[in-house]
């Protein structure tokens, strides 16, 4: 089987394909040596993208891409009211949140606006990374336990503690010795009548062994639409007995909205999908549309062991520009119905979705919420992955200037997250796309 | 004693202050709860700053204040290249690493330009915190060891991991089962001839201490301004000792920039006045004049071991962004020649400070590097710190609308961190309010 970080260069940029790019694109390839090996570069033949607006990007040569997959400009690429909102705050000022700033009140107030009631405290930060490190401290300061369960595949950012939560990260990283995974929830190749009564008592499991070593459960941390797992929205609601389990069980359930938060997948939060609120909620990536901005959202008796006991100082985060970029994405979201477009333009592309996997056998099956979809790359007539062919799919894709990426533990779901502007032109650019590249190779 | 976490509360605006500010203040600082109990004001009568231009800032009453503390914005507030370079780049495209930009390749080479060349590898991230979190395991990959050295005051960000490496956020919070720490050089209150010796002594003494415990030690990771610890630039070249005692012991030497880096002190690198090259550098706050951006830079083989085996993706960082607002600050930092007014203002401030001690004994010291300088405020006649008398001064001063703040283990010294565009003019207002409040509290 092959594992998440062996996926990770497969499906990247590799030194050996250097001598099949042009001059311009092998110079800047060549250059990046400079940053280590820890960067990748997407595709063989890797994009320098220099413009972008709306869904489309454009390389240096002015060639046009149908953007598939960034879920930061949810706006769409270089949106002009968070140019402008980032453009005047740096010409009037910018500091830190040791003083009073107007900006910072009003956004938080805003925010918590969109949440129920119960979440009435945030803090901010620059990352999902430094969002759920800081979540997973308070999670601890408030049960007293230092237990934490995920998903097998999960991804929850870059920081020390978070990496060792991280297990998509690869097989030989080490993960924290107080942590339990349970498997991921995947409908498609479940025999499972009843999904959230099976991952309830997962949950229930993987606490009575953290018990067993001596370790107290502190919660849950999960993306709810699954998406380094492999993109698994389930059906609405099926979250609701495992977040009772881990109430049950003293925890706490820490909702990671990086990913699918901020009405990417039809509804403000993900949460909402399934009618229950977390104790915590961490969220960030689209918040500011490309300004580093993220937040941490907590009942108040949540965050008060923490932040009573530990002063926490972020040098930029919650600035006044920061700010000003997060205020004017939820003006524009809301201005522009992002919710409704992802619900809407969600569902034609799902059900044209569907109706391709129909005619071909090598798309297994196609889920998703809102504009948040994964489509199963697999071998013909069975459920089994099908790594290679999930990387033709998305090389060809590239070869047709349409950008998409892969997720999942075997690397084979089509991973379709486009900005939230995405419109039905879009739709028929991507599908045409697909259906050739299917066809044809 | 007083420990820092008190020290943090007493520096701040605290509830009770409540009552006596003007309404306007008031009900911000009120909305202020939504932040929860982490967040701190500054200030017994907190300031709201709306506008700010070089090393000027202005409240909502258009009160102008002269800004003695913020080092984010080294270039000044609001600078113009800063804000052009950003709203420019926000304008074309804003994306992430995964993708070629000439914008990173650019950048770090510029960055790398300005550092020994053994320095010859760059990874960017948000913030010092994500810095010094990525550092310690790049220096863990490296040795194979894990414990980590720092001293007794030691601030280096806010992370889980830099949390427990960071014993000035307090006596009560926990520190790393592996980390040690080795005191402050104090040159104020130590009686030695040698610091050099007396701290590679220090060094060694805990390493040994880590090994008895079965500890691999892995390396050393300090300020070199020793910022939280007091202001202690020490004579230049006071460090030698210490970095080879840290080599012979098999660890790596970690030089956190994060506040004496980018010309602060009077050269590039604060490390450059202690004639030792690093194996690890991180950076951070002025780095993009207040757009969140931070750095390590490594030698090739001592990044090898963490960046061959462990993917590393930070979203936001090294962004065309990002990387713009760096490259424009860098630039303007080499046409403002920050550098030279940082040793030419910062001579000048050092002078009159010393001539202002002698003719106050309540300052015991003064000690500084470039426009990074500590004033040791003391009970007369002796080397005693004196907290109350400290903080009376920085309120006095706000109250003379000249921006300053406390630091070091007592809280009792005086921080004189301006922006670097800081002039003659400046200087005068700061002596005669600093002459002013001495004389008439």
């Amino acid at each position: 089987m092959t594992t998440s970080s062996t996926i990770m260069d497969s499906n990247s940029f590799r030194p050996e394909d250097m001598a099949d790019l042009d001059e311009r694109t092998r110079s800047l390839a060549e250059r990046r040596a400079i940053l280590g090996p820890s960067y990748r570069l997407f595709y063989h033949h890797p994009l320098n993208l220099v413009r972008g607006r709306g869904t489309r990007l454009f390389d240096g040569d002015g060639t046009e891409y149908l953007d598939v997959y960034n879920n930061i400009p949810s706006l769409g690429h270089s949106h002009p009211a968070v140019q402008e909102a980032v453009s005047r705050q740096l010409g009037l000022i910018n500091t830190h949140t040791r003083y009073l700033h107007e900006n910072i009140l009003d956004y938080a107030e805003d925010l918590l606006s969109t949440m129920p009631g119960e979440l009435n405290h945030v803090m901010f930060l620059l990352s999902g990374s430094e969002a759920n490190d800081l979540a997973v401290r308070v999670a601890q300061a408030y049960t007293g336990g230092t237990g934490i369960i995920v998903t097998s595949e999960a991804y929850h950012g870059n920081t020390e503690l978070i990496t060792k939560l991280s297990p998509s990260i690869g097989h030989d990283q080490p993960m924290a010795i107080d942590m339990r995974m349970i498997p991921t929830p995947d409908t498609y190749r479940l025999r499972t009548e009843d999904l959230g009564t099976w991952m309830a008592e997962h949950v229930r499991k993987q606490a009575a062994d953290m018990r067993r070593h001596g370790i107290a459960f502190a919660g849950l941390l999960i993306d709810d639409i699954f998406s380094s797992d492999g993109v698994f929205p389930g059906k609405p609601g099926f979250l609701k007995p495992v977040v009772e389990a881990v109430h049950e069980l003293g925890g706490v359930y820490i909702a990671d909205e990086v990913q699918p938060g901020f009405t990417r997948t039809g509804t403000f939060w993900g949460f909402e999908r399934h009618d229950v609120v977390p104790d915590i909620v961490t969220m960030g990536k689209p918040m500011a549309n490309g300004i580093a901005c993220s937040a941490v959202a907590a009942r108040e008796d949540v965050l008060d062991a923490f932040a009573q006991s530990s002063p926490y100082f972020n040098t930029f985060a919650g600035s006044p520009v920061a700010m000003a970029a997060a205020q004017a994405t939820l003006d524009a979201m809301r201005e522009e119905d992002t919710m409704g477009n992802a619900r809407r333009i969600g569902g034609v592309l799902l059900e044209e979705l569907r109706s391709l996997a129909r005619e071909f056998p090598q798309i297994g099956d196609v889920r998703g919420a809102g504009l948040f979809i994964g489509a199963d790359v697999v071998a013909p007539g069975t459920t089994d992955p099908d790594y290679p062919a999930a990387v033709r799919l998305i090389e060809g894709m590239r070869e047709r200037r349409v950008l998409t990426s892969l997720c999942g533990p075997f690397g084979n779901v089509l991973k379709i997250r486009p900005p939230l502007v995405f419109d039905e032109s879009d739709v028929d650019w991507f599908m045409s796309a697909l259906r050739d590249t299917l066809r044809n190779g």
